[in-house]
């Protein structure tokens, strides 16, 4: 054999390794899918015993020795071939999910599930409670094994290893001073928003059919280019997006009868992740390159279509009459300003997921700080709700009602881990502002469409430039391919300001 | 260790091994459901793939040589324990099912699969075109690798080995002389009732819409004891059961709304299917025991419930007035005897599965006969339709219109293999009659019980003698625990004999 086929053929194992590796993920996703959306309640116990047999067989299989000896095997063959060939790249990305995962011990990722799982379960009772310190020795735990997993790692602050899980290449080094301008640039505008007269948002809390809500965003998320040929909706509790290969991307939804806003914007939300996996480059099925880049990215894309254009007059000045036509008697006396005013109305409140996105990233960014914090030893689980309650006071001027809607409110601690959980959330919605300036500064006509109901000059233009790639890029080589600069907060900050400043009629820049 | 902890020890490895290759077989039939149920057809293409990875993996682990080292070991354990434990059951069925499988190689498993996917899909063409020479190399072909795997057993008649896969212990030997007996029997009752001025059943063939005909079957099934929070009912082209675990067992349903019949008795034949499987003791869960014992029983129970139940007069004393509040319009009219007259209209039709159950085991025994021929090399594949068509004109007097309603009307052969295809349906039929005039003759109070809709003392008799056991005892050894008695055609002649002569009024026995 020639060197070249040689290389082929060590290649073609890798892949076909990943692949299987790649099915049985798909088969865990599925199980899991199943047991949100159709599974009756008397097979919860053997499923979480089939998702777990899965898992594990999967992570055998992604930490074989062989996969380690194949990859220092086609070392040369990647060197030799251009960085963003998919070649390259899959040998590049299994190297490093190789890497991160075997220096992980088996023991350990066991260790740590159990004890996710109970922490999960003592969270959702300590909730129900509203009283944290039943699951405060949970949470001291999972502090100390987030602290041990992160020491399998070398790292300069001890938060990097579990923020590079999910957001490849960002550290507390990057994060900490890009977030403080953020939240130094954020605050002005809330209280400056905020001191103004609020908007009127009654319209959104009248009697919406379910069946009617439904058919409305089904009409939407259509238009927008949400493939039903190659994916589904459903109805759970919380929503979420599962991709099962890229020819099989689901999207969930919640419904609320007295509510507008939920099951729109949460269906478009995951739409927007949805259309990044659906867009993926089919030359990569089945690889571990078939997903998203990120967790900030992944988000910018949900965050972008949520947002940017979801919550846009353009996309209302489309859709706006259709809306009226199917709720006329809720809407019929509503004009499309006010409308608009409602769906964008911005209020400080205590809970994360019912924040507008002017306020968003504050609640975000407090979380952030106190990962950190508890992480570095600064801050003991048993002073955790004070300093959430300090946090909320100083950044939001408000103060939870009890530690539920406070400090128990997000899941991630509880049932995963601390550090690494947030981040991603802000990311986004600094990516999404960044990508889409750079969208319309490719195309001005971008916004003008949509207000038309055409949606293709934007879903192409993001298709080309992210979907494709699927995790060829990490973030930074993204938004630099994207925009010739590196991650910068400006472009968030411009968005609100030009939106809201406009909303408000406040005459100078709203920002100190 | 003393010898006992030790084997203690090494039956656990057994055991665990084995849950894990029954999560395997879990995640594979979840696949294979959704496929058929909520899949958006982008998803086919990978889903394929995901499905042979799975199973693959199922495969590799069960012929694991650490199976058969444990298997060894385990011998004198397995020795020391009732031969109905639950543990010597575990190490008996595990042998059988260890030594079938590390029998055939792998390679021809994956030849075998690979032609199984060529050949249904040249069968779905050559159907609609109903021209068999397009589908002859492929089943030539079928037929040559159903002959290669039985070589891989002993036997004494090659189509031993390919009935023993799906109905242990039966034989050719068994079943050809079984069979031939019915047959004799069967052509007079059939003649004497074909004779007679047929049934009018138009009334089953008015508009029933669908979600009326949901309700109903709901209603039904749930008072015959299916359990609704450990499984559900889905609707798919073809109705199929099942099992992701005891506590998950699902079915599904096809609705025609000018046919009432179609998705009632399938439903409930699907039911028996499924309430075999949800009453398996819990103990067995995740074991390869918690299965059923073999197609035939597995046919008897769908049979039982769907044909000596469902078709029941008293079945129908108790439910035919809340199908007339149901549907006044068609069916206020007709009389609960013209009602059971019309469910149980007995005639001759050139399609297995339209068949009523008179005569349907003469379908059946069609093509037993003609598998057995071909695999003893007496019948070519080129000659099959004609010698189709023969034994359809000799056995039944009808001549199928065309090869897609003749020998292609089934997909067995086609997809799957030639041998151990058919039998398991007459098993069941057979088995069905023996076991209920058991259970007649254990408690008569049965049949009055469900004339007032009450299912349970039936339901939980079964449930006590069959279902729980799982796959502890063959086909055979059940029948003997529960009749005393070896597999015999009586009950059934005599079961058909009864309810004909009297529904026809025939005078003298109608068996010549």
């Amino acid at each position: 054999m020639s060197n070249i086929s040689l290389f082929q053929a060590k290649y073609q194992e890798l892949k076909s390794r990943l692949i299987q590796i790649q099915d049985l993920e798909a088969a865990s996703s599925l199980l899991n899918w199943d047991q949100t959306t159709y599974m009756p309640t008397g097979g919860t116990y053997a499923r979480g015993r089939q998702i777990a047999t899965i898992k594990e067989l999967a992570h055998e299989k992604r930490t074989s020795p062989i996969i380690g000896q194949l990859l220092e095997d086609l070392r040369p063959y990647e060197q030799s071939l251009p960085y963003d060939s998919n070649e390259a790249s899959l040998i590049r990305i299994t190297r490093r999910d190789y890497q991160r995962a075997t220096r992980i011990p088996s023991e350990f990722m066991a260790k740590l599930c159990q004890h996710q799982t109970v922490s999960y379960e003592t969270w959702v009772k300590a909730k129900s409670f509203k009283d944290f310190s039943l699951v405060q020795p949970c949470l001291e735990k999972t502090l100390e094994l987030s602290q041990e997993l992160a020491s399998f790692f070398p790292y300069k602050h001890i938060a990097d290893p579990l923020i590079d899980f999910v957001d490849e290449d960002m550290t507390v080094a990057i994060l900490r001073p890009l977030f403080s301008q953020l939240r130094q640039k954020l605050r002005p505008i809330v209280e400056a928003i905020t001191s103004a007269p609020p908007m009127e948002d009654s319209c959104l809390y009248q009697y919406y059919p379910k069946e009617q809500q439904l058919k409305f965003g089904h009409t939407v998320i259509e238009r927008i280019g949400f493939d039903f040929q190659r994916g589904r909706q459903d109805e759970t509790p919380h929503p979420f997006t599962s991709s099962f290969s890229i020819g099989d991307v689901r999207i969930t939804t919640r419904v609320y009868e007295d509510n507008f806003s939920e099951a729109l914007f949460s269906t478009i939300h995951e739409v927007g992740h949805a259309l990044y996996e659906q867009g993926i480059d089919i030359e990569l099925e089945g690889t571990p390159l078939a997903r998203g880049s990120s967790s900030g990215i992944h988000e910018s894309q949900s965050r972008l279509w949520e947002n940017m254009v979801g919550r846009s007059r353009g996309f209302w000045e489309c859709f706006y009459p259709q809306l009226q036509g199917i709720f006329l008697k809720q809407l019929s006396s509503i004009s499309i300003s006010k409308f608009y005013q409602a769906i964008n109305k911005v209020v400080k409140s205590p809970i994360r997921t019912d924040a507008d996105e002017v306020t968003y990233n504050l609640h975000v960014m407090i979380r952030f700080d106190l990962e950190l914090a508890m992480l570095e030893g600064k801050l003991a689980v048993q002073d955790l709700p004070e300093a959430w309650n300090e946090r909320y006071k100083t950044d939001l001027g408000i103060l939870p009602a009890n530690n539920s809607e406070g400090v128990m409110q997000d899941v991630h601690w509880y049932g995963e881990m601390i550090g690494g959980m947030f981040q991603g959330y802000t990311l986004g919605n600094l990516m999404a502002a960044q990508i889409y300036q750079a969208a319309i500064k490719y195309n001005p006509e971008v916004t003008v469409a949509i207000e038309q109901g055409d949606f293709t000059l934007l879903h192409e233009w993001l298709q080309q430039n992210i979907y494709q790639h699927g995790r060829k890029y990490t973030a930074h080589e993204l938004i630099n391919r994207l925009t010739g600069k590196s991650l910068s907060i400006d472009p968030f900050i411009n968005y609100i300001q030009d939106k809201y400043s406009n909303m408000y009629h406040l005459k100078a820049p709203i920002s100190a």
